[in-house]
């Protein structure tokens, strides 16, 4: 029986018999093979999801909050605090709630995806929406914890990387070896920074024979890697990356440099494109922001990258469910009323009647 | 590498080698222990969730689904069509996409979440809302099916509850025998009814020492099973059982007797009570018809139902996310605006400042 990812991985992480598991039986999340939309890209990879909006709270911040709950209530905490765009906030409620803790919540005023918001609160968290960005609300907490008994878990906590490098454990678990590439949306940048520290460590036991390529994808409007300095007003559809001054700045140049990889940015154009292309061709909803790196390898190969056979996984980080309004205001094609009878119905379906 | 039900339990699957499998990776959902949602309940359950908001669409649709459509991509169909009041047509939508078929899906006016919306719009479906309910969109969708070459993916198709009949191998495999108890959600009665066939053809083939008692919890305003006959203007929040002719009726009726079970109601305000309290006590997100059996759990217990020790799994059968519009309107504690500083953090937090 399956019961979450510090059990399958503990001898990988930081906890002891004493650490209480505190698990919603997050990770092991399917590794889809995608080949239309592979064909879509380059005739020449072999394109895996990883798909993380299968975490128990839609997304992959939950592999690094089981770990970072955990320790916070071994250590007596009885107090979560985060600021989050949407997704690290439905994951602290929900773990808080699953520990009997409290969790104290600060979001950016303006665009929060409706799905995230509705975890955030249905879990009994204190949501406070604050007149600022990703990145002052970041500040305040950290300011608060510093000065109250209250537990950190946003990614500057390092149990959220290191429960987040389990990612690269199963991929590698999951295809025998590291893939030729990964490519992953890039916001905090704590996702590519953990699942580089996991290729890293499994890599070093002897686990895999390779390492990745790590492609990370950053929105035009929000892409403080690529410039090379901070984005003071951040701006993209992709809210869950939607992020002026990431926390993990320096672990996203390592394991650009150290994997010989890239961090690039798309347009706002293309990533709704490619949000449209995942459910359409693969029947796999994403949130906006796992559009990034599809986006990304389409640009990629346009640019001739991909020019002989490899293996390219692409993490998407979080479900499509949690933004239905945007997937509403994408739809290409809307809902239709007609009369409860046979002819009406054919007559809509483009049928003769 | 985990890839989904018809793979792992092909033996007991109508398929043949001759099949090809569309999946999505459905089903191993978690089975979830609820020790604090069951010391709410009462002293002698120990109770699990399982829970089907975890499969790829977010509700239990996609075991049945990936059987349904496999089938109908087998038999050379193009077309699928349902009717549905959210999560089938989701789960079709996405199956058919993932199939490259097309996907007709009728909507009953009125009441439909959301998030259940947005997945078959993204997926490419196209989606009509009938001027009726969901009984007289599922009378269409016979007509016309019976009168084209286009696959009927509802629960009147025997595939769906073949899929859907592997809910019941999981829950065994991972408790090494069946429950003492199995509640859940009552609506259209193919889940239930699919529920006991695969607890059936375990128990028959010795793979468990003993069988559940069957636990069915419908809606007050959309109870046919419990009154006995149909109910022609269905109402309830939890739009996913809102259904006043169930198509697997006897179905239901049959697990109930065999079982030596039950089916009750339990009323809106039991369930928004019961939904509000999943979330906050366990950590897990469950769209309101879920709510009826832990409700249902409730007021059996209320009635000296488990005087002794049990064994209680329950079914939850879709997301959270699936109706984020019922849990911002259910939501005890709203967003709070604050001002960007310290003092109007730790004042909105009820700190001193």
């Amino acid at each position: 029986m399956y019961q979450g990812l510090i059990k399958r991985y503990r001898e990988w992480l930081p906890v002891t018999e004493q650490t209480p598991v505190i698990s919603l039986f997050e990770g092991s999340t399917p590794l889809l093979p995608m080949p239309r939309l592979a064909a879509a890209i380059s005739p020449h990879i072999a394109l895996y999801a990883k798909f993380e909006g299968m975490n128990p709270t839609g997304s992959f911040k939950d592999r690094g909050m089981t770990l970072a709950v955990s320790h916070a209530c071994q250590e007596g905490r009885t107090v979560l605090m985060c600021a989050s765009t949407g997704n690290t906030s439905a994951s602290a409620a929900a773990y808080a709630a699953r520990a009997g803790m409290q969790c104290v919540v600060l979001i950016p005023g303006g665009k929060i995806a409706l799905g995230k918001l509705s975890q955030a609160i249905v879990h009994g968290a204190k949501v406070l929406a604050i007149e600022g960005n990703f990145d002052e609300a970041l500040r305040l907490v950290r300011e608060i914890c510093a000065e109250f008994p209250i537990a950190l878990v946003n990614s500057v906590n390092p149990m959220r990387l290191q429960g987040q490098k389990t990612v690269a454990f199963e991929v590698v678990d999951d295809l025998g070896d590291a893939p030729d590439y990964h490519a992953m949306p890039v916001g905090n940048a704590g996702n590519i920074t953990a699942a580089w520290m996991g290729y890293s460590e499994y890599h070093a036991a002897g686990k895999s024979a390779s390492m990745p390529v790590m492609l990370g994808f950053q929105a035009a409007g929000a892409a403080p890697l690529v410039h090379g300095k901070p984005v003071l007003q951040p701006e993209t559809v992709a809210t869950a990356i939607r992020i002026g001054n990431p926390a993990s700045w320096q672990g996203a140049v390592r394991a650009k440099e150290e994997s010989g990889g890239l961090i690039d940015c798309v347009t706002d154009a293309e990533i709704l494109e490619a949000y449209a292309m995942l459910p359409a061709l693969e029947g796999v909803f994403a949130e906006p922001a796992c559009a990034a790196p599809v986006a990304g390898l389409k640009k990629l190969a346009a640019q001739g990258f991909f020019n002989k056979p490899c293996s390219v996984v692409v993490t998407l980080t979080g479900h499509g469910l949690k933004d239905p309004d945007t997937a509403m205001q994408s739809a290409a094609s809307p809902l239709v009323a007609v009369a409860a009878s046979r002819d009406a119905v054919l007559q809509a379906m483009g049928f003769c009647a």
